[in-house]
């Protein structure tokens, strides 16, 4: 860690070896379809395909992984709308620690069951009235439990760091220059993470965060300088990326290592996941397709460009992918 | 070639030399849900990332590639329900040659539109009570025109093979011996190129193929020791698997390289797409998820060993993809 204690490379190469043989080492994919459709070359990092269908197993396990000895029985509380839940229930369950999570009462139903399917035991709050992060510090100081938080936390900075590390190294052993990496942006953990990555091996890639349109707390802290809220933000169906504002130690990261971010509408990403489906034959997440929907509705031009993405989670509910192809 | 003609490790590998940089060299992928539910070792083959979303492409584009420059401007002609159509329609647009496909009336839309979508004629026919390669012949002794057969020629074989090849290659990196690789089959193109690379590269891997139930003429002639054709089948919905029989050249080869074959029911295939689109996240249609049913459904017992299967194809209609999760 630098003198701010911030995670650096040396922090998610440290994470990549505790992570081996635990999370899976996802694909960095290229379509010839989308490549034509853009004009550029896209890799797509597809997390979808990682442990638990998001990239939030690798944070979570570095974090549960190192825990101290005498804290691993009292086990671990999180609170999440439903991925990092699935990352932490299911690093918890393959590290033998007890897990509660606090997730809200209109999460996704896969997100719950499979949350509650890795052992975890979930307790259920109301998104609007209720404070999730109340309910998961009450249970915790009860039991003596250790918080898992969703992102502003290093060891979670470094665990997804992996994302990005793993992005550079494929790139580099396809022998690709990237311009710019992607990053589906909520709480800014994994653009965090890739953009400190990125930055260490490959300083020339820009790193952009994509947001849901109302939910661009960070591309407009990004642009001020300085932590901003959504203020009244809209509905949105990016379930995973509704943070009200970016974190104290994500921003701080990732206004050195983020050029700026985007925002997309929910119809813009509801186009991009039947594009995953019918084109890419991917099952994507609401919130692990924004960064794809800033390409195709032409948020950021690819052409002639070389651009990872990150496919950052694929937990969709099923009646909600119906929905969406019988839309087209 | 040996003696007999057929394709050898030779032949698959200028196939592979011939698709570089034109097919996707396509992940081999691992799910620890999975292996943890069949309690082995499951290398997933997603020829789903396949340009044109099946492995088709690839003996396509190796037998296109090589047509005498005196027979490219009268074009090509194929007949096939989709995934043939698509991968002759992709590499004749690739290689400048017009195209003309030959489909049942009734082939998924998905695949009839994709197949004018890369610059191809189709014409319709009637599955019942029309014959495809009548109508395909007639075209192409009008025009002048190429026949691309689906399967039973050694340069689609060769071209088939080199996803077989990848699997040895991409196997032997991660250190893993292959006991087994489950092959979705309907001519036995795939099974035959496939099985030729593997008795080359892992001698010792079984190599199984797997139909629709009443549509296993490969498994009942591998069983028999000769080629054996389908009596009254039934419906399915496997479009891209309904060979009436064997074919010739590829029967003479999977009966040197497959062990034996399964067959699934059409509610087994529906149960492992659902399986692949919540806990993958991959689409897979019908055709390409028969060797994924064959272990969800136990026909094929991967515990404790290290499995390798294709997951062949993934254009499946959205309406289709909808009921299916609809009925879950």
């Amino acid at each position: 860690m630098d003198s701010l204690n911030l995670p650096g490379l040396a922090e998610i190469e440290a994470a990549a070896r505790r992570l081996a043989g635990r999370a899976v080492v996802t694909p960095l994919l290229e379509s010839p379809a989308l490549n034509a459709r853009l004009g550029g070359r896209i890799l797509l990092k597809p997390e979808t395909l990682q442990r638990t269908g998001s990239f939030k197993f690798r944070g979570a396990y570095n974090r549960l992984s190192q825990l101290d000895e005498a804290r691993r029985s009292a086990g671990v509380v999180a609170y999440s709308s439903g991925n990092h839940a699935q990352g932490v229930a299911a690093a918890a369950q393959l590290l033998g620690l007890p897990a509660t999570i606090v997730m809200p009462s209109d999460a996704p139903r896969i997100k719950v069951a499979n949350t509650q399917g890795y052992g975890a035991e979930v307790v259920s709050y109301e998104r609007g009235t209720e404070d999730r992060k109340a309910i998961a510090e009450a249970i915790a100081a009860e039991r003596g439990a250790t918080i898992v938080p969703p992102y502003d936390d290093p060891d979670i900075i470094a665990g997804q760091g992996t994302c990005g590390l793993e992005i550079c190294q494929q790139a580099e052993a396809l022998g690709l220059h990237l311009d710019a990496i992607l990053v589906c942006c909520g709480g800014g953990g994994l653009t965090a993470g890739t953009g400190t990555a990125a930055r260490a091996l490959s300083p020339e890639t820009e790193v952009y965060t994509v947001e849901p349109a109302g939910w661009d707390d960070t591309a407009r802290s990004l642009a001020a300088g300085q932590r901003l809220a959504n203020e009244a933000p809209p509905t949105s169906f990016c379930d995973a990326l509704l943070a009200k504002e970016p974190g104290v130690l994500t921003f701080d990261i990732n206004r050195r290592v983020a050029a700026g971010g985007f925002a997309v509408s929910d119809d813009e990403v509801a186009e991009a996941i039947r594009y995953a489906f019918t084109t890419l034959k991917l099952v994507v997440e609401p919130g692990g397709a924004v960064s794809l929907a800033a390409l195709l509705a032409g948020r950021f031009d690819a052409r002639d460009r070389c651009v990872a993405i990150t496919l950052s989670g694929g937990n969709i509910d099923p009646e909600l992918m119906a929905r969406l192809l019988a839309e087209a």
